[in-house]
């Protein structure tokens, strides 16, 4: 019998809206969203708020009620809205995605209800994981409270919890069905998850827009300093690109690619080396500088281009270097390097480093020299130490 | 700042394969499927068999391993084969899913290698959904060893497991990298697995093709006195017909509506309340059987279309009553119309039936009426028991 191909394509769709005030009762954003959805009957929404966004926000559940309260013909809130830890430690129970499930199936949660996820990349991933094999998928608005989550992972259409002490071993791409940033969120934020997220808008910069790092260079000291207006643009622009390659590329990865990852190999490494004592963003500014040094050293990104970037990220705030970087097993081996092996195991195929040719102009690497990531550890350090 | 829509659309490809002795040497169906796929290195595959699988045919193992041997420049076994309990019990156990993940973990197996799943229905959805959710989807190979998973369950795009007491609550959208059915599965099949399968096909027949239905109705006693080349015919067209439903609809339900879920509201919940004693094909017979009865009563399916499709029914083999169609709770409802509420909120939105018309023609409706239910449960008791 002859074999059948089978072939379709899914069209995916979603809007990622910039707001300020999203719980204020005459901001119909949210309302608008869910009312243009098709559904003929008042929506079900359950509410997540990660614990970090609630002790500094204490009136939000109460704003969420009258909201509701005010829009009810619109939504209702299926329950009162539930505080889960958030931060990479939620990553890692997975107590937490099974009470979310615990959640959809006592309330009713359908494949045409919502549950909206207010907090940090790592909230968002860990509900964004439960939501999406609830049902095989309920519909998921993403509230990022982070300059992280607002620019970069809030937007995109992954999600992942941690196992086998593997970060984002466990996950789908699952996009959601709106994301809605607040900056309001980020007034409260910390000056290192403010900072942190500067890193990812640095990045996407870095391999795709001169023009942008340009503007991040001159808005450098006005981030450091948390002006808002220079923050909304790098957030709006950061987002923009990421969308736009998600889009344009190879949305569900079934490539070997993914070229948005530049500075990662070293970073996810160095979060699991510190305990994830740094942040992501922290990781990846380090990440970054260390691939600036190899390509320097490799010959390939010119020494004034190095030292504008590196200067970039100093003023934003970004420490350079830490001890862990050349920390060793117990053969004297970088614990580092390992993790070039590991990054290709995610990804599958050959592994594939992103790597800068001058500013504004990523390229791809299929093979990493060990002792030349050496060399660029060290000369971070000296960097650092202004020795250099 | 202006909202960003992002959109973007996703290809999915995949082939169903149809052949005999899959894992004689000689025949290159496998090696050619994995070597086509594009990796420049030779590709890790990790296969897990269904218990029910290895106790009759116990030299499959050994069969992998030679086979493997002969083909070693295409792929490599990364561990030997893995013997997993089968059957709806493995949808139950998440520590099955764990011990696939955690098998992920120990080879290396990355988003370029293949998980290989041989077994019925069940125990490749279980599969499906730990290698889906693994590293964000590891590649799927299935293997269906029933009819029912070759001419539908393991020909389609989903995959699941049960939680809190609810079938499937846990899964995913996530097409198979490859389907292969071998007839060679089926001989060893005992008769009511062989049976069950055929209720699916039934199932698209009557809602779609009363040609095929026609073939069917003349080929039931062959089928029901297991003719190989009228099984091999039922279970092509039934794959066909299934996988054209996907790819021209809504192939990742985001919509309301699944119209090939003929006699699948009351099927799900007489597996429950039978605590899966009855397969889920001799449940879906029972429900077309219960939705044809009920279409008729509401004056839809004429009395000569309905005597013809009990009597096919009847003439494969399968039972269209049980006692437990007329259990009631504590308070003297039939439990089985829970089923509807059940069936709508899993689906999402609206509550959606598909009924017959007449043979060949389904049609939806958006209201059940339980009085008529309970009629209809009624005229099958009797009818089962031919006093009618």
């Amino acid at each position: 019998m002859q074999s059948i191909l089978q072939q379709f394509q899914v069209t995916f769709r979603y809007p990622v809206h910039f707001t300020s005030g999203l719980f204020r009762t005459e901001n119909t954003l949210l309302s608008n969203v869910l009312g243009q959805d098709g559904n003929q009957s008042v929506r079900k929404v359950f509410f997540i708020i990660d614990s970090g966004v609630a002790q500094h926000h204490p009136g939000l559940a109460r704003q969420i009620r009258e909201y509701a309260q005010v829009h009810a013909g619109v939504f209702t809130l299926c329950a009162d809205p539930l505080v889960m830890p958030g931060g990479e430690a939620c990553k890692n129970d997975p107590a937490l995605v099974t009470q979310i499930g615990q959640a959809v199936n006592d309330y009713g949660i359908d494949r045409h209800s919502y549950i909206a996820a207010i907090g940090g990349g790592a909230l968002l991933d860990m509900v964004g994981f439960a939501a999406a094999i609830s049902h095989r998928g309920v519909r998921l608005i993403r509230i990022p409270t982070t300059v992280l989550a607002q620019n970069d992972s809030g937007v995109g259409v992954k999600n992942s919890v941690n196992a086998f002490n593997k970060k984002n071993f466990l996950g789908t791409f699952a996009p959601p069905f709106a994301v809605l940033n607040d900056s309001d969120f980020l007034t409260t934020l910390d000056d290192r998850d403010w900072r942190a997220g500067i890193s990812e808008a640095i990045k996407v910069a870095l391999i795709k827009d001169a023009a942008f790092f340009d503007r991040i260079r001159q808005d450098a000291p006005a981030l450091a300093a948390r002006d808002m207006p220079a923050m909304q643009y790098l957030i709006y622009r950061c987002a923009q690109m990421h969308l736009s390659h998600i889009a344009g590329g190879d949305p569900f990865e079934m490539g070997s690619s993914r070229p948005l990852d530049f500075g990662h190999w070293s970073a996810h490494k160095l979060e699991a080396i510190t305990h994830y004592q740094i942040r992501h963003g922290e990781a990846v500014a380090i990440g970054m500088a260390l691939d600036c040094v190899y390509a320097n050293l490799a010959g390939m990104l010119p020494n004034d281009e190095l030292q504008v970037i590196l200067q970039v990220l100093e003023t934003v705030g970004f420490p350079l270097y830490v001890p862990e970087l050349s920390a060793r097993n117990t053969v004297g081996e970088l614990v580092l390097v390992q993790g070039l092996h590991e990054f290709r195991e995610h990804l599958g195929g050959r592994l594939t480093i992103m790597l800068l040719e001058r500013i504004g102009k990523g390229v791809e690497v299929h093979e990493v020299n060990p002792q030349l990531v050496e060399q660029a550890i060290g000369r971070l350090e000296k960097y650092s130490l202004k020795v250099v």
